[in-house]
């Protein structure tokens, strides 16, 4: 398998499958649509689109073209969820953040009320798109409905968020409630990318628990690599700015832990989701080729 | 038929389901789940939900209780989405309101932060709500999740917000615009609640666009009743501030078209909603006291 090849052709596909399942930035209202559009198009890795598209294929069978059992739309769900996410967060109320991926944030580049609308256009629209692309078959989209609300629900991802603003406000943040935030403000989504997935490429109900602990440690190692990288790394490699953890204080795996340990931590989980994924017995190339650069990223 | 006893009992189930669908104050993130609970807790008049809750009666038969046609998540949904809605049209960034069915806004009780995510995840759990609730019908959970993010999403309620900002910064709205607005921004989450009352009890597919034809002109006669006693009453009796359309200058359905012609369309509007039910040849008479009521209401 050419890995890299393979990479830019889930992603075209990611691609081609935002533009095609949200709305046109022409239409009524243009301003909201092209502010939704603005941020989606912002780029970034798309990450938790891909898993979905990779987990789909370990368990598609090579049969005839089926619409409703597409993984696009599911892809594009999980990429709305996860802008506005971004979009909210960038807000002044949080973190006040100007720059996103080189880009002025939505609410520069519109202003706050059109960003905190287009935020909750994205969230909407992922639900109406599950709900839309898989009407043919309702047992799946109701699944998938039930996935993603909880996983960007108020225990998961909302919750994760508020308990990171919490923290950030404590002297410091005790390792149980870091592993909250990070359980559920990163691996949450990557945990629900993964059994999506699964889900629409008809996988048992058996293997979901291996695809969810798969997500679950995959995202750990995510945030923790994120927090090794801020205190190693220059801006200019990391395109977005460095060493803010260290300079707010803020309570990170490597301040409560330390480097080594971090980086090792990081491994220790890679290791578990690979581990979690081959056991599914599936030609799983792809998706292990995906989580092994995760862990060793630069940016 | 005791209307005002029968109004008690369904506003009394609305109160009973929320309090029984949604996160528990005390329950982890509890700062986020207490705000969430806080702006639910504010009251309001409940007409979305016993909007749903009465439509489903129209079409339910007296068989056992079954869970599975319980139409009170459905009515808990389209409250929370509500709800989201109020608390994010009172932030600083919106129309910054600091008072709300006279008590402080969640920004003002809480703080900006936490209010954005306890919109958020009220419009998260909606989605989770029903398909969880409705887990056993999966084609009915499919649809009303469908139904309720159309209604709530970018062309409908959260376009009619944009647009609605929109209008305030231009000198004049046109009769078009203001109709796009109200259309959008109060008649759709009305018509979608009519259509999953409908749909949970059981209404054939061809009885839901005379629900949805109902809910759309009692949307409209709602919000032009607005405009009017905006104009026509004052402070106390309104619970809220009267006279903010004309200080402000708003386009209104009062100022394009004067107190009698708004009036004249209200009545008008009511009479389509009225009519629209009665073709049901259902026994709509609580729904048809609702109707009335409310175009009898005073704030």
């Amino acid at each position: 398998m050419d890995f890299p090849a393979e990479l830019k052709r889930q992603i075209a596909r990611v691609e081609h499958g935002l533009d095609r399942h949200v709305p046109a930035a022409g239409t009524r209202p243009a301003r909201l649509h092209s502010a939704m559009r603005y941020s989606l198009e912002a780029g970034g890795k798309r990450l938790r689109p891909v898993l979905v598209l990779s987990a789909a294929e370990l368990f598609a069978t090579t049969a005839a073209y089926d619409p409703a059992a597409d993984p696009v739309p599911a892809a594009v769900a999980i990429e709305c969820v996860h802008t506005y996410s971004l979009i909210h967060d960038d807000l002044p109320c949080m973190d006040n953040d100007d720059l996103r991926r080189g880009r002025p944030t939505a609410h520069k580049a519109f202003d706050e009320a059109t960003a905190l609308l287009a935020g909750d256009a994205l969230l909407t629209h992922a639900f109406s798109l599950l709900a839309t692309a898989y009407a043919g078959r309702p047992a799946l989209a109701q699944a998938l409905v039930r996935e993603l609300a909880d996983a960007a629900g108020s225990r998961r991802l909302i919750g994760g968020q508020m308990e990171d603003l919490l923290a950030e406000k404590k002297a410091d943040a005790t390792p149980d409630e870091l592993e909250f935030i990070h359980l559920n403000k990163t691996a949450a989504m990557i945990e629900a990318a993964l059994v999506m997935g699964g889900r629409v490429g008809g996988a048992p109900e058996d293997a979901l628990p291996a695809l969810r602990h798969c997500g679950r440690s995959l995202g750990l190692a995510f945030q923790i690599i994120d927090d090794v990288l801020d205190a190693t790394s220059d801006s200019a490699t990391l395109g977005k700015t460095a060493g803010k953890d260290a300079r707010a204080d803020k309570t990170t795996y490597v301040k409560l832990h330390g480097l080594d340990a971090s980086r090792r931590m990081a491994a220790e989980l890679t290791a578990t989701a690979q581990s979690a994924l081959a056991g599914l017995g599936r030609n799983h190339a792809f998706l292990a080729a995906l989580i092994a650069q995760m862990a060793g990223r630069t940016k």
